[in-house]
């Protein structure tokens, strides 16, 4: 395998849906998925198309209680091929005798190849190839082509090529008592011999969604003459082609399929739109050409080289292909968010949660037009957050831990325990840190671009906002003189509630106590950048006083952190919890990921112990480095001895479940400074967290995008040590020498760069067409690049 | 009327479409349009309100061709309120004895108030005051509040609140034969005691628009206990409300309505979000503070004085009001153009034709992210225009001369000459210098901002499109050694073919061909200057090879520009035209604007005359300074002689019409230099365009959005002598003494600067927050403006 390629060889049906999580193939604006590419035409394996930020919401009752939530809509499926030939039953991968299985995804053309040859019931082998690919250039375009070989024999062959609107969002298994189909079809027609298209609306939200498909046959590059004729079933219509075939000839069925939906802008209506495009579609292979070129470009954004560890790099760029699919120069134009599965799944329900911190940092550097995009997702629920808070009786913006389209909390009140069969009540909507990421995303966004633009008319408004939301949540405490913060939950989700309580959440968490702070200072600090007009006009527009930023100044020199045995305590009261026996919980049972669930499931609760299902008061080293975390601690009056990180990291550590995919990306890059080799570690787990689906059956459900991503930035900047602080570029390399040197390229601040770091030195070199010089930072030298050259850092 | 109120005095029937139309108030996101306030019920009167970028395509049958088009849709009406006494007739005004009548429009917080006093047939005397605005601040409220006084009887006052999806597109009297509904009702409901909602969908383009009002009663600040009834009526909903009142006493209707479509953003469903939103908004005064707030801030960006001529400043105001109503803040994140009369009225169906090239320069200097998000209304349409070409034949991006929502050409086939009966093709298609237009704005927004990354983005791939297009269109002549372009209109719509021909446009109109040059020579600049990997990805994306490149380099030093007589010839051939009896023509029709119906009308064609509608070869001298023009007819080998500019003026400015608001913006602009008392004619007739209906007719039809533009850039940028060209600011004022001082706020390069011009000097004072210096020339004289300080020169 070539580190561009990620096969699989023989069909194995256990190993299907982990495959074709991984194996997805689309782009940003919509984003293919298929299992067995002909073995059945009645769409159980076709879950076909997500469109980007296309929710629906649904009503269900569990236990007595209404809820309501949304969901991701699953997009008619545009997949269904299928043949059978002399008349027989149509091709079922199930019954026939397999001789040859490959299956391939071209990282660097995200194109997905499948190829088989079988042999049927009457003795025939039968070769077959699938391509297929969802177009990067053209985002309203997918093509699939088939190609069928009879290796021995000669007859008659029928293809059936469809689209089909009776999809149903099933694929996680736990749903599957919620209301499962959000498309309606409204209608079906024929366009022409060739072409047909299903038009559907969502049956909420009232969204249009329309795709056209154009099938035809080919010897080569000659249009085969063949037998046509139209099948129509209910929310189903396809055409099926008859042809005369000779044993050793094969023959190409081409599927161009167009869709639009009723959020696409520059569009009239979709089903029109899907049919005028229709016919301006060139062939496979030309759509094809336009889609690598596509390809090639963005991976000339997100060139990331090492020279060892091949194995890993691939893995990288099949995260980076995952990432590029759901978020790409596409949706720029789209409103839509950073779901924490992509679009590969329906885990849950496609909701954003806090996935961005982890995925914004790395496109800052790469294409910040798209961060900036992204960021204006959150800018646009603005108003939905402030009125969250409002109705909470806060000031400020309030942004929902679980969000669809509207902005609205969507999380669900009651969640399943599969271990117990208890329903139970969900607090997680107490992670009022989702905040917390967006501000995070915002200045790190204007550290790397310097884009003063976006920081007057969206950046400053969202941390403002976000900053008093803090400030309105943290009350004065007069017994310790200092603000303090109740009632939130952490990162870590084991711990909702203090033991016994019923819902209420916990007390000062640190991560949250501090990075209120620190979001504040930022507040303050983008006020002071943005032109006087609009600061002015900012402040009459939220009704911000001078009174309140005093206020803030002063939370910011006295927010409250609790401390116990020497280390940050998770949040206040954590050193009043048990130890939990780890050997004996992992003896018992293995994979204690979910070490909740078995708690609840044997009648305990794992709000009693010291135990941790994520990086929390670590995800404090993971956002900030030591550099910038110790002037915060000092503002506070803490303060943060030498040794301070390693003996927090080292605490906590050991008592984390890593029940998170994130959780592997966050210590690997808290242990890298001190641990390289635990680091290192943790940076295996993190690539291996989706192809090896480690959590046991949550990758088919969908990737874990964050994660994916954090892969990437661990190369990016946590073994470089790169930082876009204080306007300047820093570097502090802990690099694993294993990895051999990493090549990366990268945008400061609209400056093209190049990255070159290896065991003993830094290099930068200045890109073609920088404009001036940069001051670059590593380990306390200071060089200033200029156009054309390269600066060198000896370590 | 201070300069801030634009009042009518007395109800005049007659005048009720210009006052309409005039006295719109309502915001970018929507619109708001209402004839007598509370004169029916049933919605003849209550135009309603549009939504940007909700368009419909309309097919009907003229002359036994199908004409497919498309139109701006009328929203849902929310405007009905009326009132009867003692269970009386609804209120008709009409029918009422009118006492006293002030219809007044606060320019400054764009409200508007209507009181009248009445006397019904029983003799009663009643006041009733209206006010009502469009939200400004939340884009998706509008708010509408009557006061009523009995003054000398006492008794039960019913009062009716509606919501009506009865509306139609019926504004245009000749556009009467075709389909005028494009709204369906989808559901109508009471959402509490208060509220109801309607739900529709656009006819064809299946976009759901919902309302929902909240009515409420009230005696000073104490809500009214008052007996409320739900009407319901197809497609119509509302609630009847009834109160004791006594003389003297006073009761307030307040109506509080929400409105979302499905092409908003950050939305689930519109009837959900509608209804959802309602409950959330604060009474009708506390909604006009935020929105009187958001107009100050606005006003602020938009700030224009002269201490002369306060009746032309309120004007002025007049046009920037509805300027800022149809393009604002608001607008920035929605799919909108800008369409040739504003949101106000149904004329050339509401489609974007090439207004945006008398509107953006204006707004680059104020608020440029507007523009930004406006080029990129252009730019997702960029493939559409891509097709057209390809379609024809070319290559590049041919943008269509009026387009709606899915950037097709919209123009009608066929249009009416209302003075003959006769439907005649229409050939005004063939005007492609839209193109120019379009690639005119983004460079200028490019220099007026410095966004390198627009440019990279988006700007860059535009130029070199519609320069492609040219390219692909000129083809060499051998006879002359250049290159022409021929079947093509100008600017100029008198002239769409040579006189006895039929349909196939005019050769080298000196306008395109002038302009075509300057749009290669801008697209290779644009190469120049953005990133090398962008310009090698653009290439690529486009493929577009060096070979064309080369092309376009000699096509911009060869171009064909046909002269006779010692001026640049309106096309090639025009010199051959026969001249037109002026004289005659004005005594025998006294208004010969559309000379061209009158010709057609007396069996003659405009064609055969030396006759122009408004400026063609003039607008070489509106869109480039002499500076800028030399140089380009140097380039071309032709050279203009010191007093060319003038003798062409004087020659086109005799043989034209002044058919269109346009011309008069653009004959006071080319005037300003060499004859400043003409120009200042032209210039109080681009005031008096709208508020006299200058064209008879036309306003009540929709405002002259880019006449109302381009009368504020005559201050803005003509008088003054303003240029952003090659990386400076110019001034190089020709002020008319009589306007006394100007004094605008600017913004170049995110640079806030003030200007303050005298007929003696010219000050241009660095605003607060200015980051470093600027170069600044005045006539040959150039200063170095630095933060903190002004530069002044002397006249």
């Amino acid at each position: 395998m070539s580190g561009w390629t990620w096969c699989y060889e023989g069909y194995d049906p256990a190993e299907e849906g982990l495959r074709e999580s991984l194996c997805t193939v689309g782009n940003g604006y919509l984003a293919t998925r298929g299992a067995a590419p002909e073995s059945s035409a009645d769409g159980v394996h076709y879950p076909g198309t997500y469109a980007a930020g296309v929710y629906n919401r649904l009503e269900t009752e569990i236990s007595g209680k209404g809820v309501e939530n949304e969901s991701l809509v699953n997009l008619p499926n545009w997949l269904p091929v299928t043949f059978r030939v002399e008349g027989g039953p149509w091709f079922d991968i199930d019954a026939a005798e397999i001789l040859e299985y490959r299956q391939c995804l071209d990282l660097r053309r995200a194109v997905l190849t499948r190829r088989f040859r079988y042999r049927d019931g009457a003795g025939r082998t039968t070769a077959v190839t699938q391509r297929r690919f969802a177009d990067m250039r053209f985002a309203h375009a997918c093509a699939l082509e088939v190609t069928i070989t009879p290796e021995d024999w000669s007859g008659r062959l029928e293809l059936r090529s469809a689209l089909d609107g009776r999809v149903a969002n099933t694929l996680v298994d736990r749903y599957r008592d919620l209301a499962s189909g959000h498309l309606q079809t409204v209608d079906t027609r024929e366009l022409g011999e060739d072409s047909c298209l299903l038009e559907t609306q969502t049956s909420q939200s009232k969204i249009r969604v329309a795709m056209a498909a154009r099938s035809t046959l080919w010897r080569g590059e000659r249009r085969c003459d063949a037998e046509r004729r139209l099948v129509e079933e209910p929310s189903w219509i396809g055409h099926d082609v008859a042809v005369d075939v000779a044993a050793g000839d094969s023959v190409t069925l081409e599927k161009i399929v167009t869709v639009f939906t009723g959020r696409d802008r520059a569009v009239s209506e979709p089903a029109a739109e899907a049919a005028r495009w229709l016919p301006r579609m060139g062939r496979f292979g030309t759509l094809l050409e336009d889609h690598c070129l596509a390809w090639t470009q963005l991976w000339e954004r997100f060139d990331v080289r090492i020279e060892g560890e091949q194995h890993a790099l691939r893995t990288v760029r099949l995260h980076l292909l995952h990432l590029l699919q759901t978020l790409s120069p596409n949706t720029v134009d789209l409103d839509v968010g950073v779901p924490a599965r992509g679009l590969h799944g329906e885990a849950y329900r496609g909701h954003v949660l806090w996935d961005e911190l982890f995925v914004f940092p790395l496109l800052n550097l790469r294409v910040p037009d798209l961060t900036r995009a992204l960021l204006r997702y959150r800018y646009r629920r603005l108003p939905e957050a402030r009125e969250a808070a409002r109705a909470a009786g806060l000031r400020g913006a309030m942004y929902p831990w679980q969000s669809g389209s509207d902005g609205r909390e969507e999380n669900q009140r009651l969640h399943l325990n599969p271990m117990s069969g208890r329903w139970l009540p969900d607090p997680t909507w107490r992670q009022h840190h989702i905040g917390i990421a967006v501000a995070y995303n915002v200045w790190h966004y204007y550290q790397a671009t310097g884009d003063r633009e976006f920081l007057t008319h969206y950046g400053t408004r969202m941390l403002v906002e976000i900053a008093w939301f803090w400030s309105s949540l943290a009350s004065y405490d007069r017994r310790c003189g200092r603000y303090v913060i109740r009632g939130v939950m952490g990162p870590d989700e084991f711990h909702s509630d203090y033991p016994g309580a019923t819902g209420d959440g916990i007390d000062n968490n640190a991560y949250t106590n501090v990075m209120a702070v620190w979001v504040i200072l930022r507040a303050i600090d983008a006020l002071s950048l943005i032109p006087e007009q609009a600061r002015r006009e900012l402040m009459r527009t939220v009704g911000l006083q001078d009174g309140e930023l005093a206020r803030w100044r002063d939370i910011s020199r006295s927010m409250f952190v609790p401390f116990h045995d020497g280390v940050i305590s998770q949040f206040e009261g954590y050193e009043d919890l048990a130890e939990l026996d780890w050997e004996g919980y992992r003896r018992r049972y293995g994979d204690i990921q979910r070490l909740d669930r078995i708690l609840e499931a044997e009648g305990d609760d794992v709000n009693r112990y010291k135990a941790s299902k994520q990086a929390d008061v670590l995800m404090l080293f993971y956002l900030l480095s030591a550099d910038e975390l110790g002037p915060l601690f000092d503002r506070l009056g803490y303060g943060l001895d030498r040794d301070a990180i390693p003996r927090n990291i080292d605490y906590y550590l050991v008592r984390t479940s890593h029940g998170s995919t994130l959780s592997a990306v966050v210590h690997a890059w808290v242990l890298a400074r001190a641990h390289r080799e635990r680091a290192m570690e943790f940076f295996v787990r993190t690539l291996r967290a989706d192809i090896t689906d480690i959590q046991g059956g949550t990758t088919p459900e969908g990737i874990h995008l964050a994660a994916m991503a954090g892969s990437v930035d661990l190369l990016q900047r946590c073994f470089s040590g790169l930082e876009t602080r204080e306007d300047r570029l820093l570097l502090n390399p802990y690099w694993p020498e294993s990895l051999g040197t990493l090549t990366l390229p990268l945008r400061y601040r609209e400056h093209p760069l190049l990255l070159r770091i290896s065991g003993n030195r830094v290099d930068v070199t200045a890109g073609p067409g920088m404009q001036q010089p940069i001051e670059i930072e590593c380990r306390g030298q200071t060089a200033e690049l200029t156009p054309g050259s390269t600066v060198r850092f000896p370590l």
